[in-house]
């Protein structure tokens, strides 16, 4: 039995989990996430995109690296920053079907120094 | 350029979003989906399920069919409402790699009555 078609082409998950601020992990909360979500959301929805959902998620657990956010099916992370960050990631990757090297994760990152 | 590696070889998203009660689409919450999604997270950590996560999601939109969640990089969608339901997609999807067709949404469904 094949699996049913996709049901989202592209499905964005963008952390917004809030640590308390003790927490040494950090939180994507704590920098800026849940704006940010906010302006992807809402870009996604300028843009027209079908078949394309920009989601809230709970805990990504990749704290140090955030805000994170992972897009499925293909399992691409992006740590980003800014909402140029968020433009090029929707103009490139969800648009496109590209890759925004200069923003994607790879598993070895903890967001240790070197 | 191909992609990294997978950081999680199983993405389990539970949506656990509420809405309120007046909300005509209903909500995951509402009916149970924090509890529900407590105890798979439990039963997956009691297993040693290694880069398995499951995850807390915002709404996935799907609202009539919840509690929903989204297991990718597969995208196979499930509604459920026991332990029961919830012990079968871990043992048949998340370990051994089958579907539960009783319990897979196709993307046509809307929870609507026939």
């Amino acid at each position: 039995m094949s699996d049913p078609p996709l049901y989202y082409d592209r499905h964005v998950f963008c952390c917004t989990n809030l640590r308390p601020e003790s927490d040494p992990r950090g939180c994507c909360a704590a920098k800026g996430s849940e704006r940010l979500r906010d302006y992807m959301k809402a870009r996604a929805k300028e843009l027209g995109l079908a078949r394309v959902r920009i989601n809230t998620s709970g805990c990504l657990d990749r704290c140090a690296l955030g805000p994170t956010m992972v897009i499925y099916p293909e399992g691409v992370w992006y740590g980003y920053k800014t909402r140029e960050d968020l433009d090029e990631i929707l103009q490139t990757h969800v648009i496109g079907g590209g890759r925004v090297a200069r923003l994607m994760l790879h598993p070895a990152d903890t967001g240790a120094p070197d």
